[in-house]
């Protein structure tokens, strides 16, 4: 097989199973959301594939060559997360000239362009940028190395929303001029829906939904309209959650909805937050 | 006058401008939500007052007495932010014994009881906790340390939508009990606006809004209905923005609306998110 393969992966510290038998395939050119509440194994998986750590069972092959420390293999993988690997003092630009040095295509001229897109001084030290500065600069190796996997464990942390947008249009214009395998794991799922193709859902160490976001989507729907309308379609019906704007209420469901709705009332498809929490609540 | 004043406060680092002569005033017991773009100077202000870093020009007073090197006025306000200054290998419940110590009020049963609440384990290294377990322990120091100013930069950094969601109501509920003053510094607005009373927007290191939530979200409105309805009523009108949901749309106008409507839209108030985007956009 094409792609990455995760067969039987588990890994427990200390007196915690962090990751329970998890199998899973990446394929080529495909965008993934991997979800997950916080402590679920979404950065444990990521930095497993990445050769960050080891796992205690199980094997990731990428077209069918181990990845564990197979340097030919890792070249092509690019990790983004909470760690920061740059050594004590480096600079932008010094951690641009390495990145080149390490991925022969790391593309130099749209790091710089980047740089001035989000206002970041190359000149800065890595360890004085802001949480939202680090998230920028991070992001921007991403966008540069132009290796085939790219793994992006939350990429928005510390974002405002125009940075979040704006990081999130630019992933869609590199990734329609040349598609290359992207998994993104993040807590703000509205902000991906539309990206991703594929969602991911891990909790507690195991994946409990791995299906296209188109059937996932389609698991469910959501129903709009005034209040008062909606309140007696969901009569005798189990929602799974609602918002409220003014006096327009939109309810969240399971299934698929009647073939002809009362007027008045309007269907659409469902919310991947509200399916999530749904999936995963406590 | 109680409470804290800011003034004239100034701080450049290198070349950069950081705030230019920020005035402001936090009163006391009282919720403020303190807006800005990455990069604004919210974190500067916020280490400024409470003594992490120095201002190059300005005061920070507290009920009249000087903030700076003050330890009587600084052990009455506690800051969560990026920086971890607890010593490597420090556990969570280390990190507690030290807060007693150093904050009389602070309230160990209290904490005990968050830990289990958002399963954080007592026994785990701070350093080895994830971006969103560091935000979850910062928070819980936060809500235990009973001091009457507390300052929360990002404190849903990383954060799943479920500890985003328990972490605001078991502020709330603390601050229904006994009133303290919060000032919450964060990129996701919408799930502050029902919490905070006073809203500060810095841009550029200087205030260009300082008004209670109510003002603010009255100095605009929303419409929502049918599309085709809500099209017509904006045919000439200026809109900050707009969402749809099916063939429902809500659009953001700034200004007051008409006495009458037309019938099928509906009136509502205000959303901060848009609102934000409007005054600090690019």
């Amino acid at each position: 097989m094409k792609g990455i393969e995760i067969k039987g992966i588990s890994k427990t510290f200390k007196d915690t199973k962090a990751l329970a038998d998890v199998n899973l395939q990446l394929e080529e050119g495909k965008i993934y959301g991997l979800l997950g509440r916080n402590g679920a194994g979404k950065s444990t998986l990521l930095n497993i594939i990445n050769n960050r750590i080891f796992q205690d069972e199980g094997t990731v092959t990428l077209d069918g060559e181990p990845v564990k420390e197979n340097e030919q293999v890792l070249s092509r993988f690019f990790l983004v997360n909470e760690n920061n690997l740059y050594p004590e003092g480096m600079k932008v630009k010094e951690a641009f000239f390495w990145g080149k040095e390490f991925y022969p295509d790391f593309d130099m001229e749209y790091a710089d362009k980047l740089c001035k897109v989000f206002e970041l001084p190359k000149k800065r030290k890595i360890k004085n940028l802001s949480t939202g500065y680090q998230s920028i600069f991070k992001n921007i190796m991403a966008l540069s190395v132009n290796v085939p996997y790219v793994f992006l464990d939350e990429p928005v942390l510390g974002l405002d929303a125009y940075h979040r947008d704006l990081f999130y249009r630019l992933l869609i214009e590199k990734y329609a001029q040349n598609p290359f395998t992207v998994v993104i794991s993040t807590h703000l799922l509205e902000e991906v829906t539309n990206i991703v193709e594929h969602v991911v859902i891990i909790k507690n160490g195991q994946i409990i939904k791995d299906e296209s976001r188109d059937d996932i989507l389609n698991g469910g729907y959501c129903v709009s309209g005034p209040a008062a309308l909606v309140n007696a379609y969901i009569s005798g019906r189990e929602t799974i959650g609602e918002d409220t704007i003014g006096g327009l209420k939109t309810v969240y469901l399971l299934g698929r909805p009647d073939d002809v709705l009362p007027d008045g009332l309007e269907i659409s498809s469902m919310n991947l937050q509200k399916l999530f929490i749904q999936l995963t609540g406590v």
